[in-house]
């Protein structure tokens, strides 16, 4: 209450009502060693909550991290102090992911489940062995994604996550019951979870609901009955304590109320002492752990499963480029990209797949990826079911437990349905891959409910984001291993439904199978012949009508170059000199894509051409689509002639 | 399965396997009459599992609306066919909404359950009195969107709703078993609603089914096991019969087994004629409810609710505009849009306001609006709890039923988690506004997870929507009158959290309280002094920064204009000239924007100057992240005095 005091900015709530809670989950049940932040056998705990964040940063520097300090947490919510308003994994080491976008933290929490028992699977208890532990509010059970995490969880029967249920019937509007009369236990059970209550003020019910939970096979839910803002005497139990200071005579009133006689941000010898304490627990595990490790004969993989998977990726393919380069196939880029997948999932151990219900459209499933389910967690392949928000917050809980790289598909206008956690992937820069198939008009008939048209840039937009589209197999290969590479950032490979001539291979003066063209974001694919006018930028589908629509304006005596741009960060990112050779000031800047046009006019200017599609697509066979939308050589060229 | 195969697409096992049920309800229970599809107390019926479009096509067909005709179903997912490959209300006028994308039918149904509750406690039984029906797959049921959607359903206790579960245990990726183990109507008991089982292919035990969920006051499930794929010998039961076409010697196998001898398309007369008489069977009641209208004294009233409110936003907004002019306040835009809202709710019944749990931070409540519940559906504000997908879907729901006209609320960033739902929104033509408040880096200390950066222009994107981003009292005021002036295409109003300067007023020059100035989408706010160099545009908070930079700017001798740009596609609608007289060629543009870049580009062009933000943001006072993402007079002046 202090710091939010002294911010004058946060939520005292949650904090103050699950102190009793966190305090013997801390001291008494989690596996963790302060020493080590990033130990691999340690529980994972998450503030699914995330709006709570002085909780976990009070508990993190009482049980003796590192970080945050007192003055980082006198700094709470300021510019600078690794204390932000919701909990971020790139700022502190204590904490395992960013919460705050209720429900994800709670389903993050399930991917991590997950991947705790896949590595059980492969390496033993003697290596991997620890829990899953979640705070959940009402908020958090009440978001959509909960139902999608809950049941894969239940499906999975994963046993050792642990979602503590801050069950203080309070939302900001006002009681839980101005908006559901659901009976969230009854709900839990028939989803395959068990359920067990508790006091949430009694340190002895809290324990006895946490015996429980463990000893029970399935995930549990553990019903904290609690008081929030807890301490505060006049404003305890209302949604008042929530998300402002207290102020200071209810902070003072509090004090008296705890009895509680220290000033702000001193914590007493003895007090501390019992923290640190409580905070050494671990360190005995640990040390037996490393011990084990160290006797281990399958150390080397373990320790290698904990590294980047960057260094695999590109020798992995080289083989399969090779042999493209020399019989080039037609065949559509989510087929390519299938094709990519064998051997790199025969080559990567880390790599999971799945998709959610659409894994013959997404071609994500290969020889190497048998199924991971409650029966055989060793798996590599989930089928997410129809869960897109929950795919995609498991793979990011997978992704920062470790020893595990998730890939997952859907189709690319369902990216809408997972995009805040596609959004959390990048800011919590996670090596994620999302594989989006089906990625324009040219998916034909489902119409226009499923052709995405704004889906690429609005995907463009997000920060730290990769969005690849390639144009072919080699493409698609390339991008593939630049995903792989990218560890620190999610990356989404925008794959077509319909069959694509293959645009390079060993014909190519430029050809060379180790080098990885796609690498600089865009690059010069056919030079103009004679003299060049005319720039066409295009990425995946288009790239191919760009080639005809060069191939036609040579025919009219106007040179073009076909440049082709599979990722816009990664051309943003080079040079100037590198970005203006492509797109010269000098000639007339066309760039062809299946989706909206805006965005565009920074690589073709104000005096460029941009075709694309800005209305929303309709139900007719693809080639049909791309006649009507007026996006073929025929059409194109003679505008551009026009223009000219 | 005939359309399915000359379409060489589609989806027969859900019509096939769903016809017995289907059939029942149309020829026993569903009251419509395909002479007017329109007639306002007609039953809805919703086909939440769009996939199985051809159900709905032969259904519309066979009780005798005038679409779609036989040819419009022999070129089913043909371009020019009403009979697109998913169900679009703008293509048929017996298709309630537009289906497709999972979950979000059954969610559509719940509003205009709420949309019907509501008009009746106003009209009574004699004038409202219909229910909502909506089939739903296992795809419906999986996905997050149902949790919140049955949730809201099941808390305000709409009896009239019911949904048909086509309970066939199969998905995409194969049985249901391979991705869920969940006890389906045990979570919806849970969540308040009445479960009845029937035999789906057994006519008198789905009407009993029927009857029972009638006679229950919950909103009802009807769980139908069903075969999919029903009638093809070989491959129903099986995935195989989702999602592609049987094939040449199934369907032969199909008409066999089924013991239909008639040609593709061809309907027999006798099986015409029952068919046709079970589409007569609403016209009597039809003609009895046209008789109590008539006979009504509030008949003019309850037509004008079924008419646009397009005429009487602007005459509710005059006096309040006039007074802002004469009296101007420095106020956050959400805290503008209640003040706005207070008129607008006050004037014209058919707003019905809500927030997923923000309200006070919103500002969406007003006095005349007092709760919706399950005990007054006469209210007109819905507590939608913590579920912004299901909000934002029944607000489609209630539009499309019409009567009523929805506005709810959520922060800006969370616009991701029903991002989906706008977009059918804005597909499905209906005049839903969203009120998207905290809207970027100014909301402060909740840091990036809460700040947009993205949004603004990833809901730009979004074809036939508008994106407001007012910027002061009047311009909230103005947008909200175009929002609602918008009856055709919905609207989103991005609002601050931090207050902001009224800049305009009685005092300007170009001051006038009925003109509009938003309406073109941007305008000249300030007039450079001396000679134009420079043409700043902004939008939202940061017009008042660029106020403060043409000032500094003008202390160093440099001319530039200030244009306010709330609305890019209002803005791109005007003609060429009124463009290039506020975006003249020859002067230096620059955008300020606390959001990201991409796209600006459309209006600065590649000299130009975009001030933005392309990462994501931080935690911190929101004055201090101004400062520190260089979006202050002092920073960006010295940046256009270097680049002029």
């Amino acid at each position: 209450m202090d710091a939010v005091e002294a911010a004058n900015s946060g939520h005292p709530g949650m904090p103050m009502g699950m102190a009793d809670v966190a305090t013997v989950l801390f001291q008494q049940y989690l596996k963790f060693d302060p020493a080590d932040p990033k130990w691999a056998d340690r529980d994972r705990f998450v503030l699914s909550a995330g709006h709570g964040s002085m909780l976990i940063y009070s508990l993190l520097h009482l049980t003796g991290y590192a970080q945050p300090t007192i003055e980082d947490i006198k700094a709470f919510r300021q510019i600078g102090s690794p204390c932000a308003g919701h909990p971020e994994n790139f700022e502190l080491p204590g904490v395992e992911c960013t919460t705050g976008p209720l429900g994800q933290g709670l389903a993050m929490a399930v991917g991590m489940a997950i991947a705790e028992r896949h590595l059980n699977a492969e390496f033993g208890d003697s290596l991997v062995d620890h829990r899953t532990w979640a705070i959940a509010g009402d908020g958090c059970l009440m978001e959509g994604i909960n139902h999608e995490a809950i049941g894969l969880a239940g499906h999975l029967k994963l046993g050792r996550l642990i979602v503590l249920w801050d069950d203080n019937d309070i939302t900001i509007d006002g009681k839980v019951s101005l908006s559901s009369s659901e009976d969230v236990p009854a709900r839990y059970r028939a989803t395959g979870w068990h359920v067990v209550e508790c006091d949430g003020h009694d340190p002895a019910s809290i324990a006895a609901a946490i015996d429980a939970a463990i000893a029970d096979e399935r995930p549990s839910l553990v019903r904290c009955k609690t008081i929030i803002g807890k301490g505060a005497p006049n404003v305890q139990g209302t949604s008042k304590t929530h998300g402002s200071p207290l102020g200071a005579a209810e902070v003072a009133a509090a004090r008296e109320t705890l009895g509680w006689n220290w000033p702000p941000f001193e914590v007493p010898a003895d007090i501390r002492a019992a923290w640190l304490e409580a905070g050494r627990r671990g360190a005995g595990l640990h040390g037996e752990w490393e011990a084990r490790l160290a006797a281990d004969p399958r150390r080397h993989e373990f320790l290698e499963r904990t590294m980047t998977v960057a260094s695999l990726a590109a020798p992995a393919l080289e083989g399969f480029i090779a042999k493209l380069a020399a019989e080039p196939q037609k065949v559509a880029t989510r087929k390519a990209s299938e094709m990519a997948l064998e051997p790199l999932t025969a080559a990567i151990p880390h790599l999971i797949g799945g998709s959610a219900d659409l894994t013959g459209s997404n071609n994500t499933k290969t020889k190497a990826t048998g199924p991971l389910t409650a029966e055989n967690y060793g798996g590599r392949y989930l089928y997410y079911g129809i869960r897109e928000f929950g795919m995609a917050a498991a793979m990011n809980g997978m992704a920062l437990h470790g020893g595990v790289v998730p890939y997952g598909g859907t189709f690319l206008v369902f990216s809408d349905y997972c995009r805040n956690a596609v959004r959390l992937s990048a800011l919590q820069r996670v090596g994620v891959v999302y594989v989006f198939t089906h990625d324009s008009i040219g998916l034909g008939e489902d119409g226009p409910t499923h052709q995405p048209v704004e889906h690429l840039t609005s995907l463009r937009l997000i920060p730290n984001l990769h969005v690849f589209r390639p144009a072919d197999t080699i493409e698609t290969a390339e991008c593939w291993a630049l995903a792989l590479e990218s560890t620190d950032a999610p990356s989404v490979l925008a794959l077509s439904r319909q069959n694509l001539p293959q645009l390079r291979g060993a014909g190519d003066e430029n050809w060379s199978a180790s080098s990885n063209r796609s690498a600089k974001g865009a690059y010069r694919l056919r030079a103009a012949q004679g003299d060049r006018k005319v720039v066409l930028i295009a990425t995946g589908s288009e790239v191919a009508i760009a080639v005809a629509v060069a191939d036609a304006l040579a025919a009219q005596g106007v040179g073009a170059d076909v440049v082709s741009m599979p990722c816009w960060s990664l051309f943003d990112a080079q040079p100037a000199a590198y970005r203006s050779d492509l797109l010269p000031a000098d000639a007339l800047k066309v760039s062809i894509e299946a989706g909206t046009t805006l965005g565009w006019e920074r690589y073709t200017g104000l005096d460029g051409l941009n075709f694309g599609i800005d209305r929303f697509g309709a139900s007719g066979p693809g080639d049909a689509l791309y006649e009507y939308f007026g996006l073929t050589a025929g059409a194109i060229t003679p505008q551009i002639i026009a223009k000219l």
